[in-house]
């Protein structure tokens, strides 16, 4: 398939294939390493803590059914008060087990969640993901994810609550973000993109629809942006990620092409941002210790997440 | 059913009802606050990561059956190289979902998980709990679980590398391995327990029954350690937690009686410490920035987990 | 004696008599909390220290006779090697002495420093410094200073090495260092600001007049600059501190009135910034933990000084 | 001369000469990396500040004309409201110089301070040593000392508020201290031991007497749990720092030998412990960041401080 030109610039700038060694699975988080840990540490200042993970059941899931088979969380009863002791009604017990799509809520994409042009991140072939799962990349290979956060809040800093539905996010705009963080990107900082579509989950006007389609989003040129910057992986509070419908028409998932697949960068979606927007405009600190460890889902494409930031 | 006295006295020494108030669900973390918070990034020093949690697969799970229904984890896919372009093999997308357990791995139980008199913790009526979930202290109520951590390394206290089977491990337990780790309990802390029962783990050697039963573990005695030194949650390396078979006939898990429903103390089970120990043993630093926070399973019994400490 | 209209409007808009009580002698001091030193020491990443005092002796004194009286250090010997012992070759000991004007080298102003319309600090009398030393302001007062620091490196942010002889730094001067060094000003930093002007001092080339006159330095402009960010203390690379040959003609060391007399900010001279520069300029951080406690010098004008930053 | 030989084994086995190569004049302060730094750093909780320096004065002074010549601070005018402006009473400014001893107040020793046998520290001879100063082991040496601090609190440790007058402290009596502290020494702290005897300071009871002599203090046999554990510095509450009398009769402060001559272990002398050890106490926590960075007085034999302990 021919490729759009200005697709094919960036994805030949921002490749990180090799960069690594011919062995790596985990792309840019490389660059999380124990000064980056210890950066995280020194971000910590008032000790106030936000879990960012959304809530898992089935009637407060996210999903609507745009990519079938991405279900809500299932949770069903194992034991429900089941005594432990001859009495009955003395000592008892409950346990309960739970089904959920890996991607269905607050989540990581596993690199190996894209392939195109049959090849994964690093150039494993896209084969390697079969029934069992992926045999390379998969999101169990990455480990401790915790590193030091920053959150680029481009909605505050357009002067808005919301982007605009489909407003593509532009290097710009994230510019803008650290300048009203006043923050400087280090090597190895994980960062947080607020848009504000989450004011769509609110209880009193939820709507699925809205808050999938059309969407604020990360574009082609973000994904330069991060990687000239060295950033080690990148959440937001939408649904896609990306700009959604894409602005390219012949590409599908473009940036998820780009994170993925040619940079090996890990990326969130549906990171709840809005109480940590509040306080980072409140004290006006952007940073902190963030930790956004997966579940050791061997050979996964994806895992649930309650990413925990302290300020 | 008459309790025995030697349960009942320590019952009454460590009950926390009503200590956070009559509408507490969260029990001991009440007493993680900013300052321990601080606390947890001031002990990060080397900035070296360890993630404690074990695989989550169905070939490495740990159940034997021992608890029925308590399944290992089942992982299945939704998608395998799903084209998303006309020309099929462009671009595609693989997806997953996973089943299991929420206790069946590494995990924190919910204060839920058990009652005893018809009782939960704060007074909460066991009947709280239905095939609908636990309407009360369900484990998405802990929000952020982030604090320092101390690694009470009692096998090499004792000079072991792992306790005897059966070992019922004491205060003076205790007390030794905070010797050996030159480190103070501060109220907040979160204490992990290490028999090294975990070496029947090990690839080589790998025997779940032996992991299971019989094994060292925690004590109704060390029960009224926790609450006088104020740890707000503990956690070991075993299946059980606590030391099984129990030494107390006629009672049924007693340190779970203890700990969920008159103290209000989550526990922890199957957490890796091993490497953790070994790094420990290393520095000579025992304690670490600790951060085990559940997935947000709206009402559940249970929270698989992959905890990180950072030292 | 009339002073000139855009001296007056600055000194209403920067005057904190009053705003910390009637009896406060420490001014702006008071803006470093508990919160302000966990900020302090939360910047600490790499552990690098940088001090940051000049060197004294007589032949390494940077005084030139400008000020009558301010004499280099002078250090004399009180023991040279006295016997302890009936042998006199077996135990010995050595000791001395020093002598020096307390601003002499690197140090801090007192607030008692100076004086105008017979006023100092929050409305002291002038006539409160006597024979006998500072009654009100004096140097002891400050206790323990310590807090975030922040390098603004004007000179590096203008692209040279050194500012021009009798640049007067703009408030504009001061956004591009904040700018060059990504950094946001918090209320209660320590802001030491770099004009390169110690290449004077260079073993090869040293100049005590070149210097020392005339000299780039801080202006009437950027004390307001320093108010509306609240800054606690601010120190240069230099031995006047301001702009030098003032271009007020007919005022005299005008910024020492605003900042040691109208805001009662502790201000501090000829620190040595070189190295700490290049550092902050290799990783891109200007934020650090810095000390620099006066000695207990009671009743004091000024205090010498060894800082330390610890990045 | 014979040496006792308790001592001659004390001496070889704590003799640090060639450790650091043979052009070392820094001694165990090496030890003190980025590392223990990042401790220093780490240690910082609650961001509480307290300065260990006593007043500088002539009347606060605490010499006694033990040792002749160590004279008290004296401060002197340089100015008194001298006039900057043709208006005499517009705008003034005052100014002073000070007379002190090196050590007559809260300081360190350098380690050229003493010799024996014709050598100081790492071998270099006594007779570099001159009336220009110390050509070797100046107190300018030793740059920023900032480490980790800890409080060895023995007098509370043994139950009382000041060690019995002559107490010689042992390595048993540090034990206890870390014991009351639950803390674990760590290679390049440096650690602060309270004897209590300050309290013949105290206004209502001031006694330069009793504070001199008989004084509680450390001893041979500390020097050697000193060097066992690492530690970077140490200081006392106490003007002769070590048991004085001395219990050696035919030794002239061998504490002294052995710390600054054999060990190079800097030592301090009078540092107010008192506030410090009331938090310690309050909040069980006996770490914080210290500096205590000497003034660069080149080649200097002591110097005044004002040390800075956070917590």
């Amino acid at each position: 398939m021919p490729v759009p030109a200005a697709f094919a610039d960036i994805a030949a700038r921002v490749r990180n294939w090799g960069r690594w060694g011919p062995d790596d699975e985990v792309g840019t988080l490389n660059l999380v390493d124990s000064e980056a840990r210890r950066r995280a540490a020194a971000s910590v200042v008032s000790g106030r803590a936000f879990a960012l993970g959304l809530p898992l059941s089935q009637s407060e899931g996210i999903q609507s059914g745009l990519v079938p088979g991405r279900d809500n969380p299932s949770r069903t009863m194992i034991h429900v008060n089941d005594p432990l002791s001859p009495d009955p009604e003395w000592i008892c017990s409950s346990e309960d087990k739970v089904t959920m799509a890996t991607q269905c809520a607050t989540h990581w994409d596993a690199l190996a969640h894209v392939s195109y042009g049959g090849m994964l991140y690093n150039g494993y072939p896209a084969s390697s993901v079969t029934e069992a799962g992926a045999a390379r990349c998969g999101i169990h290979r990455l480990g401790a994810v915790l590193s030091r956060g920053v959150l680029l809040d481009v909605a505050r800093a357009l002067g808005r609550d919301v982007l605009e539905p489909g407003h593509p996010i532009s290097p710009g705009d994230l510019d803008a973000a650290c300048e009203l963080g006043r923050v400087a990107i280090e090597p190895g900082d994980i960062v947080l993109v607020r848009t504000g579509q989450m004011v769509h989950l609110a209880p009193e006007r939820r709507d699925l629809i809205a808050y999938t389609w059309p969407s604020p989003g990360l574009t082609i040129e973000t994904a330069e942006w991060f990687h000239t910057h060295d950033v080690a992986a990148v959440a937001t509070d939408t649904l896609v990620f990306e700009v959604f419908p894409s602005p390219h028409e012949d590409l599908y998932l473009p940036v998820h092409l780009l994170h993925l697949v040619e940079m090996g960068l890990t990326q969130g979606q549906n990171f709840v941002l809005d109480p940590l927007a509040e306080d980072c405009a409140d004290d006006g600190r952007y940073t902190f210790l963030l930790d956004a460890t997966p579940l050791r889902l061997t050979d996964a494409l994806g895992t649930p997440l309650n990413p925990v930031a302290v300020k």
